[in-house]
């Protein structure tokens, strides 16, 4: 199964990014994590993002913060789809990272998902790799009906305790 | 190869839309268009999205906007990567769509790009489809290269000009 | 009396949701409370709305956050009255709630209240059914004069300590 | 059948208000229409607002743009349903309509619409008064599978020609 | 002297509102406050509008959060200037309050101060106050060599620190 | 009677900053209007506000746009009560003026209007020198008894067309 | 003299980045123009940054919109001091561009200028420039003095106009 | 070597503020550090900036949250290039000081970074001064790579821990 890569921009982004690869390994999908920042190692972006096909990677996530262009410097040097997860920081409420991430020009998309949301990321790039592959999509119908039980728990238990 | 569904909360967002169409024949992917929206039909985008997978869809592209709750509501029925292109409307300049577009909850993503960038939504579909078909990746970065070419001829023109 | 419906479309939105059964109850207004998620149970959501007016609710609430779709789902299921109350979550101040609740296409509206707003959205409900109920309108005018009441309290108070 | 009140904060909102009028006709919905400032007129405006039950009107519609007072000034006065209808003015997208109409205090809702919005405010006149009138309630159904067909006509329509 | 009103529409905007009562003290400008709400007793507020010139007011402040109108509900109903400062909530760094405040239209100004900025609120009034009264001008000119005096006291401390 | 000194940061606001001018004359204020831009004539700015008082100004109205600090620099150099219009620019809708003129530091206070409201900074102004003028504030009163008007004959216009 | 070199992400910024070129032309200062993306031709930009201070550049100028990461791709690559404008586009006011450009995490600044303010990044460019050229700096304090001369002209006409 | 000027426009923005003091001590450039608030001190401030060049400095550095004109009010009265330090105050998250720092008008610049980005302004100075000093640019690259270095030893840490 091809690989999906995570990178942060900064090592203060783990605590948002963690949550992909928690889902990531829920799905058995192999990944690789990596801390390279657009800015402070624009070499080691770069190079990662050039190889990352050859190496056998099929989906890239990048979470930033502030001005986040991780997302889109890894975009820049590959034609994998690239996730884009803006990261809150101290100020702005994170839409300094969402505008930095989603607003992409022409040609050079990333796949934008909610302010923090690395959980979604990881789904995201599990849902790309199982376009082609019916185990990893039944897993993934499979986490859904899971998903909706638990909402129908909390249902059976707040209709009670309220009414 | 499996199919995009392109799909249009109005027929008014046909204008945007049509670019996604553009880039999808460019590289021979073929889709399908649909106009369902989530608030006046939702059972034929429930039952699309539903039945998209055995349908042969590999990826959904959704276009909306003001309170652009289509490609939320495809994603909450599929377990395909759902695209969602936000549309500017008359008002608040596109973030209202941004913002209903991109802070999905946790366990049903979608991927956003930019306001009205559905040339990059389906580039993007065009990336997901070609993680697995080598082929397609080589037309990706042909255009990428083309498109380099085509800034650097601009880089040339305008040089001159202002020098 | 017609019942309330009140939804929510996470049990994190609880602690809001109370403050609307609260009301409700010193009304004297027949409610029920679910938690049905536009996307994580789009399927009981909708089953909800389509049946709501024949089970006897005669308004919606709906609470949730992000990109906050269950109210404009239900509103999609059913022409009763659906209330929409945005939630504030851990990033943009709500308003990515308010403006997914509010912004609804012509068509399908939602009568929005203010973030986190869930005793206004229930008072709401209660002035819907007071339309055609006289007991319950007096019952609301005597709530103002009540709350006029508790403010004039609070004036006679900080006059005094103030000067 | 119970009266709507429409009214605007000048007589420059007419544009956006005529396309209430136009819905409350299509459903045989008796109304009024006025032009009161919440700001310049604030008499008129309260006393319309206090009369308004007793003169026989089920819900008011104000629409008002800037720092939009109406809706508030009218909820203020009475405890029948107020819609609120932000406008659009020359500056800051509605934004500012938009958070002054829907942020009341708790104790006085208003039920906001999208900005300029006037179309969904009157339809959910209309539900507000369907609630305890089948035959109305039957109008709105009816006319939501009609708008459903237009969708689906534009579907046919732009399915073949963007395929 | 003229006196100054000082009003909140809500006990719980004191903790802000008590900095204008100070600055007004300082200054022996006479004053009194209540508390009146623009929606939950807007007889009191207009009341108090409409009277203030003759009861001596000079000038009105209001202090207000969310969708403010106390300030335009006074200016409503007064010719004198009225001073409003929005009060920041729960949500929305107080943008809602102070969109609600400034964006007055035509005829009707509110002299609008920072959010949370009841002391410059204050001070504005006195400076109104002052515009006939040399004496107080004179305690305003006094004041602002006090303040200067302050920062030219810390630029000392903090030269020294730093360098 | 005291004069009002209109100020503009650039020629290009006159067309906002005219309709104050216009306002002044209908009251028979007496009034000066100067272009004094903050940052490109500091100097005239800073001298036309500490001589302000002396001259007989007795309040100073200033209207900038984008980063508009002209009312704030006029506030630093004078203890007038200085009235700030922002002006709307090419870009960000006038937030940048109405933010950079209202969020002023405590002490310096400058009562702002709203974007381009500049109506309504000569009336704020005549409003400030009416406090001690009855026979100013008698044609306030008398100006809003015709704005009533203007409304209430708008508003006969308007019933008669939509019913 | 160094050169200043001046960037813009696309063909399409051209007309706000001519008035850059119009000022550096001004004040005899050396430069080169080119489009490079940071996103369509990363190595290009990349490289120029690489090698600009060896080229003889004391400055780079970079004009990009949307996810403005042109200034900050060239500021990971080079020491020397990289301004960057914010250009609008088609949607968002240009606040995403601000956002992009401006929020850079710590290490790697990026000076901004105003939303499409290139007359502004060219001045500062020159600005630094003159940090050690006596010369170019008495041709700044020259210009300021023109600049001051026309708002005073400006002054004189609309003094007239206006009183 | 020139000096550079740190100034804020109160003694609480010291905290933001000493990040910069750390920077340029450790390239050894010097500093001095003043409290000059454009409001309460504006004669202070005018002074420091007019005689900044013949007192030795280079660049000037200025700190201000709120309405911030601090660094607007020295690039007035100098040519020196003059950056500006946007501070988040209690409200607003940044977004005032930021648009009141950034928006400057045509003929002033001041080069701004992002908010509370102290250490990035201190960089960005000594950058300025290293156009003409290689030593100070070696200075620069040598912390570059030490940056990247700590990353890369980020990258090592993360990439152990997270597979």
């Amino acid at each position: 199964m091809k690989k999906v890569g995570i990178l942060m921009g900064s090592a203060s982004d783990l605590p948002v990014v963690e949550k992909a690869a928690v889902v990531l390994r829920e799905y058995g999908v192999p990944f690789e994590t990596h801390v390279y920042s657009a800015h402070r190692t624009p070499e080691e972006a770069r190079d990662f993002a050039l190889r990352a096909r050859e190496r056998g990677f099929g989906v890239l996530i990048a979470a930033a913060g502030m001005a986040a262009h991780l997302a889109g410097a890894l975009a820049a040097n590959t034609t994998l789809p690239v996730i884009g997860i803006p990261c809150k920081s101290s100020n702005l409420e994170g839409l300094d990272a969402l505008l930095s991430t989603v607003q992409m020009p022409s040609g050079i998309p990333v796949a934008t998902v909610a302010i923090n949301g690395a959980a979604n990321a990881a789904l995201l790039a599990v849902e790309m790799l199982a376009i082609s592959d019916p185990e990893l999509s039944a897993k993934l119908d499979a986490a859904r009906r899971e998903g909706a039980e638990k909402v129908l728990a909390a249902d059976r238990e707040i209709s009670k305790e309220l009414c």
